[in-house]
């Protein structure tokens, strides 16, 4: 794996301060960098790391161009963040050679599904009737397409994928390995001490660009769809329950958990462990902070927490024993101030 | 999909007030309904909604029986919730033809496996030596079914299911995509800095009438069995420790958690992404907070919580500062209210 | 199942007083223990239990052993804990036989793949170019073994486990079913209110003896790798993010998150449901409670506790509800302070 500087500056479309032939051969930070490393600088605080890196290259801002000319190669770009992703595909697409077309012969399709030009059927993968399968799709191994699913252009599919009857996912999403889409959402009318199941009959429908993280579930909706739109990301183990909507480019890390009917708006981010109660609505540009626990709708874009903080052992259990008595703290303070002119 | 009045009342059992030539071709929640939508009314807040809903036809109980027939068709029923839930049923019926019996050629199952009547084994499935299979059952595809383990009549497993050697699920139950029961519980002894481990030489066993949620853990048992009881309904992601005992009708929402050795009574629910701790005991008709943490033993029912609220994070930082010294401020009080005569 | 107290003995080491032809047919605790259970006294406050089992034989510490003697049989050990988990091998090796070396018929392994001796190969398995397993090594039905991934000697896979492309797990490991290491890490460039994916060029590498729980996800590194240590003991449905480093030993209960780039430290324990947040660092000997949210790094050993105690919900509402103004609270007590001579 190798890379000269002018064939990544040709790539990333900025302006190459230094040898175009020199040649590299990771990416890295700039501490640590060798010197066939390229790397890159978008974050300020680390512009003390400039000057004695050893790196080949350094992507950064206008901003930065003499101080990086100063050092050595540079590549000048609008948004050294983005070129640094972008970076990574470079890389990505010669790790990762894409999945050559046709059907294993392990697979198990069924005739009636309609198989785009360019898609690739990994081993043992099932594809019920009346499935849809986009052009250049990869649908990895052990994968289950139910019936009447569709998958759009582009979008793979890890191994051990379920994709329900009925759902869909739009193009250019990467879905990792043993998420489930479609299952039941959670729904029981309560008779006489048990529970009586109500059938789920809604769908999944996840737009473009979506992609959705390892272990992680999302329910089909009780009479309507649950819906997942364009551009959403979900991590790993996150639950998404029936009839929730999640809106545009809206970011969720793991082990996230949304409860039924909850509606989320367009990017917004919820953080990793947190947890948004149902029939609840969040309006865009809402964060939620990590373990945090929504229990009332919020209107007002910002950042929302609430986690009780971590101390050593002893200290939280005298301060949890506080805690449980608290109301009753406020009623000793207010007497007490009743008393004090 | 299309149904007359005549025919729904009929599989319901409730008086049809009405043209029962009518044809309804959704469920739906009064507001927004269709003239082809069937309805329900069992929430008595909703009741305002009743008479402007453009809905067919109505599913209500005696006390709404004139309020319902003033507007037009209705279902009157002693229990509508419940009759919703059935309706729900006839819709899969149709939406989702049962699964024909019979092995798919390219499932592996052992020839000393037992299978019933009526069983659907799907593509790629694995059964073990020594499994049983009950009439009627439905194993999905990619699921595996290990030595010696049991699936009850007319139980259903959706696709990539797990079911451990030596572990049982009763009749009637639902497995959705991603289950595993039968995994080694955490069992490990500390011998000089490292861990030993103690093998899991329980199984499972589940009562009838049970529903699992996708990617939900059920772990074997450590020296007995991990028990969950009939009509038990547990969401998505989920993970029931070794020896736990889950009392009958007992549900759980997705995300929750229960430690080892825990004993769940009947009738219990636990919110979202709770965690009971281990060699906990709750009494029947306890019902535990989404995201509460259950760290002693409950015996009288209730509802129980324990979340730190949310608020704009400013907010959330100064008052989780204060409550680091929560105790502290408790003395000073003792110390004011001294003082103050 | 049934075992002689003189096998037993021989098998563990110790000294046994009794006599060891006497057979016995199952492990249990002291409590509760028939004539045919074999028990065991680690933990001195069950000693009051001793005297009264019906246990045939108990494993207890040269300090029990009069005590012990003087009620029947006994097996005198160092550590009596570690002889029970020893011992619970000896009954798993004969309940579960060892899976028979070869690859079965079903499986999809690559021509270019390297398989050690003994190796096992389950039905419906892929074992895909390049991948190296190790001699010994058991590879459960439906696992997914991605490109130049290895297994190290004498690993166990059990059913339905992804072993992304590169990645590596040493000997002796012990995985359970629907694990999936090597997915994604969650990297992404905010780019005009969308966000642009980094492709995760890392892989993961996990060393000896670690055992992975059901459903339990570990994500490859954006540019370098996750890193498992040797030793460390990870329950069902953990999150570990991109870049974490794991050390040696150290155990983590089911459902815990690790957010990206963290580093554990050896020997520690992390609670079930904890959440470790991204860039963080904890020393060895750290102990985090179950449910508990670590949000700053941890330098020095000790346990640390964070969760909001549990109470009736009407207790709750009121303390959480004067939570909400804790810091006014505490600005009031202090204005009082300064009135008060």
């Amino acid at each position: 794996m190798e890379f000269t500087l002018g064939d990544i500056a040709a790539h990333l479309g900025g302006e190459l301060i230094g040898d175009s032939a020199v040649r590299v051969t990771r990416i890295g930070p700039l501490e640590g960098a060798t010197p066939s490393t390229i790397s890159f600088l978008s974050n300020p605080k680390y512009q003390s790391q400039l000057a004695a890196s050893q790196a080949a290259c350094v992507l950064v801002s206008p901003a930065m161009r003499d101080a990086a000319a100063a050092r050595g190669a540079a590549i000048v770009l609008d948004d050294p963040y983005l070129g640094f992703a972008r970076l990574t595909r470079l890389w990505a697409q010669r790790l990762r050679p894409a999945a050559a077309a046709g059907v294993h012969p392990s697979a198990v399709v069924d005739a009636s599904a309609r198989i785009g030009a360019g898609v690739h059927i990994g081993p043992l993968a099932v594809v019920e009737a009346d499935a849809v399968i986009g052009d250049n799709a990869v649908i990895g191994p052990h994968c289950v397409i139910g019936r009447a699913a569709s998958v759009g252009e582009g979008t793979r599919l890890s191994a051990h994928v379920t994709l329900g009857f009925g759902c869909s996912i739009g193009g250019r999403g990467i879905v990792h390995s043993g998420v489930v889409i479609g299952a039941d959402g959670f729904g029981f009318a309560p008779v006489q001490g048990r529970w009586e199941k109500i059938e789920q009959l809604g769908n999944v429908r996840i737009g473009d660009d979506v992609e959705i993280g390892a272990n992680t579930c999302i329910d089909r909706g009780a009479l309507d769809d649950t819906v997942i739109e364009n551009g959403v990301k979900l991590d790993n183990l996150i639950q998404i329950g029936h009839n929730v909507h999640v809106g545009a480019n809206t970011a969720m890390a793991g082990c996230a958990g949304v409860a039924g009917s909850a509606t989320i708006g367009a990017n917004c981010t919820v953080g990793g462990g947190a947890i948004v109660l149902g029939h609840l609505t969040l309006a865009d540009n809402v964060h939620i902070s990590a373990a945090s626990v929504v229990m009332r709708s919020i209107g007002k874009p910002g950042q929302y927490s609430g986690v009780f903080p971590i101390d050593d052992n002893a200290s939280w259990e005298k301060n949890a024993a506080t805690l449980r008595q608290l109301h009753t703290l406020r009623e000793r303070l207010r007497a007490l101030e009743k008393k004090t002119p």
